[in-house]
C-alpha cells in the first residue's frame, strides 16, 4: 500500500473525522473517527473500520448488526485533516435503524423528522 | 427561532463538526466547524457561518472571497453531535479554487487528484 496513513493530520486525540457517503446516492451516511491504524484497516480490508472513542477500539461498522461499510474510495481533504468515505452501505448505516445517522431537520417550526427507521 | 444551539453537543472545545454538502448534486464540498454562536449566526441570517479554529473567530464562509453558502436546510445527527448542511454554493468552496475540498483520492497506485481548479 503507497498511502502512507502517517502522512494525515489527526487531533490531538490521534483522530481523524471520517465522512461516510452512499457511492451511488450521495447520500451522507454518517460521521465516526479513525485513528492511523484504521484508516490502514480499513485500505487493506475494503471494510470500513473505524475507532469508538466510547469503547476505545476498532469499531468494524456492521461487525454485529450486519449492516457493513464496503469501501469504493477514501478521499482526502485540502487540510488533510477529514476523510470522506465513499461506501457500499448494506442496510441502514444509522443504530436507530434508520439508512442515515441525519434524520433530523432544523426548521423555522423545529426539528422535523425526515427519515423513518426501515423494516 | 425555536431550535435551541445548546441543545447540540460540542467537544470540549465547544465546537462541533458541519459537514457541507451540495443541495442539488449531492456533492460533499468540505467539513468545517461550528461553536452554539456560529450554528446561531447561520440559521438566523441564512448565511454559512464557522469558527475558525486557526484564527479563532468566526468565519463568514465566502465574505472575502465571494464563495458564499446559502442554508437551504441544517440537519443534526442521531447523536447530536454533528451537522449536515445543505448548501448553495456560489463557485468554489475550497481555498484551491476547487468546487470540493475532498479533490484527492487513495488509489492502489497512490493519490490521485480527481477535481481541477476552476476558471
Amino acid at each position: 500500500m503507497r498511502f502512507d496513513p502517517a502522512s494525515l493530520t489527526y487531533d490531538e486525540r490521534g483522530l481523524i473525522p471520517a465522512i461516510a457517503q452512499d457511492h451511488l446516492t450521495g447520500e451522507v451516511l454518517m460521521l465516526a473517527w479513525m485513528n492511523g491504524d484504521a484508516v490502514r484497516r480499513t485500505l487493506e480490508s475494503g471494510r470500513v473500520t473505524y475507532w469508538s472513542r466510547s469503547r476505545q477500539a476498532f469499531w468494524v461498522k456492521g461487525e454485529t448488526s450486519g449492516h457493513v461499510q464496503s469501501l469504493v474510495e477514501m478521499r482526502v481533504d485540502c487540510d488533510r485533516d477529514c476523510l470522506l468515505l465513499r461506501v457500499d452501505q448494506t442496510g441502514p448505516a444509522c443504530h436507530t435503524n434508520r439508512r442515515s445517522c441525519f434524520f433530523t431537520a432544523m426548521t423555522p417550526g423545529g426539528e422535523v423528522e425526515i427519515l423513518s427507521p426501515e423494516g
